[in-house]
């Protein structure tokens, strides 16, 4: 297998969870099919469009390199047919994003960085693609997006892709970068969740100081 | 009438469709007149504005090309002042937004495939700019878009974006895909409405199997 | 202090003031801090992406100038450590509102007019780019727009584009319209809401003649 495919796969399947991600949120709120399509296939292909738009890729990639939206809509129709009950999920939701998170903020910094940016456009890109896709998928369906709320989510985009930009710069390939930073991010956004990491909240006075 | 007028006309017609229906949402929630023309605008002339930046037109068409916001804003004026009842408000939301629907899928798309892009990108800017409008209205008012939820919405924006695209293919001009594909895709969208079609809908376990 | 320093402080003025009111709304809501720091952010430099993208500035320059992220993350932080009880947090999140709104759509109209664009264009992307960052917020956190509810809000930032327009075609440098359409836009935008002044609202006819 050559370097181009391997890569071309890294990015389909970052597409792939994300556009899981995104069913399985439109299955859960009982929307049709065709409303589990659409909402999957922007939540998969919604971050590299935001990309494209910022770095001036016209049209966006995912609009004229097809195999991004059959996998996007493939993954979609497989989620409407075949999906968890409504117990198990969320699970589920959370672990395919996680996948999408990692994958997109490695692959993005690893292309930005390559490309002659600096490592904070670099890094700035591929968490924006990262976050992106999730971010259109839960204001689609009405709801505070997950990277305002979820254990440590910008924090993984940050990491896995301030990681990819140094295995670029130390002369590794995009596809490795995309491989090791992706892992990275992917292994701490779960572990957060599953060991309740937290950062610490706002301490809110209830009752203020008279004045304050 | 020349064509080009015609062809104005037409644009001017979707951008009104779209302006009326976001107005009339600004009514029903009870913003204050400049809410009512903000919403309204947004609706009218946000569609093209999002395919112009997918496309890298800058600035957008409607920043520069005056009657288009003129058009918006006197529509959602219109609507401040004179609209029907709260009981018979949503009807026209959804005839309005159909018009709109219609008129920007296959105007969008025809003039994508015109400029020598493939069938498949045509259809997505087609489609894209025809969903663009109402998502950013039901953004704005916070709810869940009608993309997701209404019978056959995308289903109709899409059939309306392909035949444009074959209205031109077969050599056609853009105004006589416009006005085929747009029709095709009112009228599949309004049927739909009035007999209730809708797609299936996932089939949810709300006790599901023991580990599933 | 050269011209061109103060000008600098004028942008990021406008970036920290946006970048508080996201802040205080991401605190008010109970987000950890990352959360805060992501909606404080987005806030601040949100705006002037969105502008960017719309004017075809690739990639933005909130992407690549670094001290506009820095301004926006640091007075997220300072946000977080820092702020008001609950009962007057709404206060605060309304004025540093208003600030952002109004040199933004001062200094967005200035530079574009500046550059060549029409007034209409001008006032258009001024406006936008002064309402853009507060919609990215209310949408992260999932209400709707201060744009469609908030008192004289879009009525302020047009003021201000139109007067920052006016003072740069009277020969005014950018700098003396930013200072200028931003302090007309704040003052107008603060005094409505102290006093209470609103546009009027639709009537709304509870109960429809017959047919209506």
């Amino acid at each position: 297998m050559t370097a181009a495919v391997l890569y071309e796969i890294l990015q389909l399947a970052g597409i792939l969870a994300f556009a899981i991600s995104g069913a399985l949120v439109g299955v859960r709120r009982g929307l049709d099919i065709l409303g589990v399509i659409v909402v999957g296939s922007f939540t998969g292909v919604g971050g590299g469009i935001l990309r494209d738009m910022l770095l001036g890729v016209h049209p966006p990639v995912s609009f004229t390199h097809w195999p991004n939206l059959a996998v996007a809509v493939a993954g979609s129709l497989a989620v409407f047919f075949v999906h968890p009950g409504i117990t198990r999920i969320r699970y589920f939701e959370v672990v395919f994003d996680a996948f999408g998170l990692g994958l997109f903020t490695a692959n993005g910094a690893a292309i930005a960085f390559a490309s002659g940016q600096t490592p904070l456009t670099a890094i700035l890109v591929g968490t924006i693609t990262a976050i992106g896709g999730g971010v259109i998928r839960d204001v689609l369906v009405n709801t505070v997006p997950g990277v305002l709320t979820r254990e440590l989510y910008a924090v993984s985009a940050i990491l896995g892709a301030g990681i990819a930009v140094g295995v670029v710069a130390l002369g590794g390939s995009e596809t490795l970068a995309t491989v090791i930073g992706g892992a990275c991010a992917i292994v701490l956004r779960l572990a957060s969740r599953k060991l309740g990491w937290h950062l610490p909240k706002p301490r809110m006075r209830e009752t203020p100081a008279t004045g304050a």
